[in-house]
């Protein structure tokens, strides 16, 4: 038996749009303890001087374009492509300098508690 | 401060073995609800007649390569091609019918509670 509760597919490369305003969030997983999103950036970046300070850790994986990220304290961004994958524990401060303007930039994001 | 229990970064498609006797299972993280592991397979497939039936649900992500994975009850197996993901709850009797031959197939799994 193939039910929604039991078995949900599909593909995150698949329908990504190539003009935005906002950033696209896409929940995939909505679990007690576990989310799981595909976001879609093109040449967004967090606001200057605007950190992310999360209560649950996130674990990020970049599929398609590229990206840069700053951690609070790091003097070069962290460059991430396809197949990037980076772990940003509770409370680590961060934001994302650049998303490739010329392609869109799909992540993953898993927050877990 | 970039330290090891805040920022953990590599690169799932990188040193991608092409050539394997067992599946390669690296763990990528481990918190007392959520295990993320990249699996390597090159024309693995499981054993006849047995099924996985996981005390944890499990999300998983296609990166590369392509695979066939059959549900209990189900005639054919699901294609599994790159940026393909499925959900599978606890208990729901799955297999891997067959990987890709040719070139390495890339799994994220997500197992979680």
């Amino acid at each position: 038996m193939r039910g929604a509760l039991t078995m949900i597919t599909g593909n995150l490369l698949a329908n990504v749009p190539h003009q935005l305003g906002d950033e696209q969030i896409v929940e995939l997983l909505s679990a007690p303890n576990v989310r799981i999103e595909r976001i879609v950036s093109l040449g967004h970046a967090t606001p200057p001087d605007v950190w992310y300070d999360q209560d649950r850790a996130e674990w990020v994986l970049l599929l398609a374009g590229s990206a840069g990220l700053i951690f609070e304290g790091e003097a070069e961004p962290l460059l991430l492509e396809p197949g990037s994958y980076v772990h940003i524990a509770a409370h680590v401060r961060h934001r994302v300098a650049w998303t490739d303007r010329s392609v869109p930039t799909v992540w993953l994001a898993i927050h877990y508690r």
